[in-house]
C-alpha cells in the first residue's frame, strides 16, 4: 500500500537516533556492518569522530567453562555500577548452530528488559579472518551509541579466540577447575591472550589444585616474577594475569573480577600499552580497507575471465598457479 | 673454515633431492614455505606440475579428544598397507607452547624410525588466516615428495580447525563420549566440516549413548536422511559423515577408520566433488597471490609515511580511517 508507507527514513535521522542510544537505530546499524551493505563504510565514517568512550573486554575460554552466565553476571554489576552495557556473542559458525546458541540468548535475556542493557549476537559467515574488523566495527558503533562497557563472548571454540582479543582492550579467559584444563588452553593459544583469568565454578571439587596450577604456569611464563601474581605487580612494562575466583551461576565474583578487570584497564593506560594497542588497531584497519579497495580494483572482468580461461589448466597442472598470477599482474 | 666448506646446494640439486623423497630438503622445502622465505614461490611453482598424487587428510576436535594417538595410529595403518606417511602437526599458537607440543610430538616419533614417514611441527605466527594457505603449501612439497597419504592434525583448539578443513580432501573429527561434546562440537561449528566422524576412547562409559547422540544430530542436519547414517547411503548429492567408533590407545579402529575414509575419497571422486573442491582451491589460492602482490605494490615508500603523518589524527579522532583510505587511494 504505497500511500501509507511513512516518508524513508534519512540517513542524517538514522545517525541521530543511533547516537541518542536508540536500539533499533542501532541493530540497523550493526547490521549493515555485519552484511557489509553500501552503506556501512559511510556509517563507520559518520560516527568514527563519536567513538573512543566505551570499554571494550572480550570473555572467551573452552566450551562449557561458563562464559555466558559469568559474561551475563559482570554485565548485572555493571548496571548496578549505573554503566550501560552493551553485549556482542560472537558466533564464528553458521545459521544451523542457531538453535543451539538460541537458548544461550534466551537466559542472557533476563537483564534484556533493562533500556541500559543492548545484547546482539553477530555471525561472521564465510568471511575467515573478518570477525575481528566485524567485531571492532559493531563495537564502534556501540561506542558511538554511548555505551560505556561492550562485552564481547565468544561462543564455543573455533577461530573466534584471537579475533576477539584483537578487537577488545581486556581479554577474559574464563577456565574451569577440570583436570588439565590450564594445559589444554595453554596448548589452545589462550594463555597468550589472557589478561585476566577466571577459574568459574570455584565450588566443584579440584578449584585450589586448578588455581595453584594455573598460577605455577603463569609464573613460569613470566621470568623474573617473584611469585606475586595477583595483576598489582603489573606496575611496570609487563602485565601479569590475575587469577579471579567465581561462581557464574551463583553470582559470586562478579565484583572481583570488574575489579580486576579495572586494574587491568589502569595498568594499560599508565603504562602507555592502551595507546600502541589502540593505534597497531588503527593501523591494521587501514591495512584491511586498502586491501579491499586495491583488489577491487585489480579484478576487472578480463582479469576474472582470464583466470576462469586459465583455471583449468592449472587444475591439469599444465600451468601453476604462480604462471596465472604473473600474467594477471602484467596485463 | 672456509677452504673446507661444501660447494653451495644449487637450487636444481635441492630440487631433485626433493622429488626423491630426501628428508633433509622436504625439511627444508617445508620451513622456506613457512617463513615465506624469498625462494618460496619459486619453489613452488617449480614443484607444482608433480603434485596432484597425495591424498589429504585433516584429524581435528577438541583438546583431549586423542587426537595425536589416533593420527599416529592411522600413520601406522597406512604404513602397513606399504602406503607412505606425511604427519603435520599444525599449531596456530606461540613458541611459548612449545614445551607441551613437544611431549606429543614426542609420542608420535615411535613411527619415525620407518623412513616411509615424515614428521612435522608447523606454526604459522602472528598470520592470522594464513595457516591454511602454508599448510596447503608444506601438502604441496610433501605430495611433490611422493607421499601417499598427508595427515594434518590440529593441535588443541584455536583457530585451525576450518583452516585444516580448507586444505584437506577428507577431514576427521575426533570426538570422546563425555556428555555433550557432540553439542559443543555442533556449537563450535566442527559438524559443518566433518567427513567422518570418529569416537574416540570408545570403552568409556556413555560410548554408546554418545554415538547415538551424534547420530540424531547428524539426522536433525541432513533432512530426508532416511536413518541410515553409515556414509554408504551418501552416494548421491549429499554425504553423510559416518560415525567410526576407536580406542585409540589401543589401536583398535584404525583399519575401519582408513575404510571410512576410503569411502569418503571414492564419494568425493564420483560426485565430481572432489574436482570443484581443488577447482575452489586454486580460485582461492589465486585470490591470495594476486592479493599479496596488489598490496605489496600499492604501499610505497610515499603512501606508508603518508600513513604514518595521518595515523595520529586518526588516534586523536580529527579524521577517520575511512577518509585516510580515501586519500592514500587517490594519490
Amino acid at each position: 500500500m504505497p500511500t501509507n508507507t511513512a516518508p524513508p527514513d534519512s540517513f542524517d535521522s538514522f545517525l541521530s537516533r543511533l547516537f541518542q542510544g536508540e536500539k533499533r537505530a542501532i541493530s540497523r546499524a550493526i547490521s549493515e556492518v555485519e552484511n557489509e551493505s553500501p552503506d556501512a563504510v559511510r556509517l563507520l565514517d559518520e560516527i568514527y569522530g563519536k567513538t573512543g568512550n566505551a570499554y571494550r573486554i572480550g570473555v572467551t575460554g573452552p566450551p562449557g567453562a561458563g562464559k555466558s552466565t559469568l559474561t551475563n553476571e559482570l554485565a548485572l554489576y555493571y548496571r548496578s555500577q549505573n554503566k550501560s552495557v552493551a553485549i556482542v556473542a560472537v558466533d564464528p559458525t553458521s545459521p544451523f548452530t542457531g538453535g543451539a546458541l538460541l537458548g544461550d540468548r534466551i537466559r542472557m535475556q533476563t537483564s534484556s528488559l533493562d533500556t541500559g542493557v543492548y545484547i546482539r549476537s553477530m555471525a561472521a559467515r564465510g568471511s575467515l579472518g573478518g570477525l575481528s574488523k566485524k567485531a571492532k566495527e559493531a563495537a564502534d558503533v556501540l561506542d558511538a551509541a554511548g555505551f560505556d562497557i561492550i562485552l564481547f563472548e565468544t561462543v564455543g571454540v573455533g577461530q573466534s579466540e584471537l579475533d576477539i582479543a584483537q578487537a577488545a582492550d581486556t581479554t577474559v579467559v574464563v577456565l574451569v577447575p577440570e583436570s588439565g584444563d590450564a594445559v589444554q588452553a595453554m596448548k589452545a593459544g589462550l594463555m597468550e591472550i589472557a589478561d585476566v583469568f577466571v577459574m568459574n565454578k570455584c565450588d566443584r571439587d579440584g578449584a585450589n589444585q586448578a588455581v595453584s596450577a594455573l598460577h605455577a604456569i603463569l609464573q613460569f611464563r613470566i621470568p623474573g616474577n617473584g611469585g606475586a601474581n595477583d595483576g598489582k605487580t603489573g606496575a611496570g612494562n609487563k602485565w601479569l594475569p590475575p587469577v579471579v575466583q567465581t561462581i557464574g551461576a551463583e553470582g559470586k565474583g562478579s565484583k572481583e573480577l570488574a575489579d580486576a578487570i579495572e586494574s587491568h584497564k589502569q595498568w594499560e593506560l599508565t603504562s602507555g600499552h592502551f595507546r600502541t594497542a589502540r593505534m597497531t588497531q588503527l593501523r591494521e584497519r587501514i591495512l584491511e580497507l586498502v586491501s579491499e579497495q586495491v583488489n577491487a580494483r585489480f579484478w576487472t572482468k578480463d582479469k576474472e575471465e582470464l583466470m576462469e580461461r586459465e583455471i583449468t589448466n592449472v587444475a591439469s597442472r599444465s600451468i601453476s598457479p604462480y604462471k596465472v598470477v604473473e600474467s594477471l599482474i602484467k596485463t
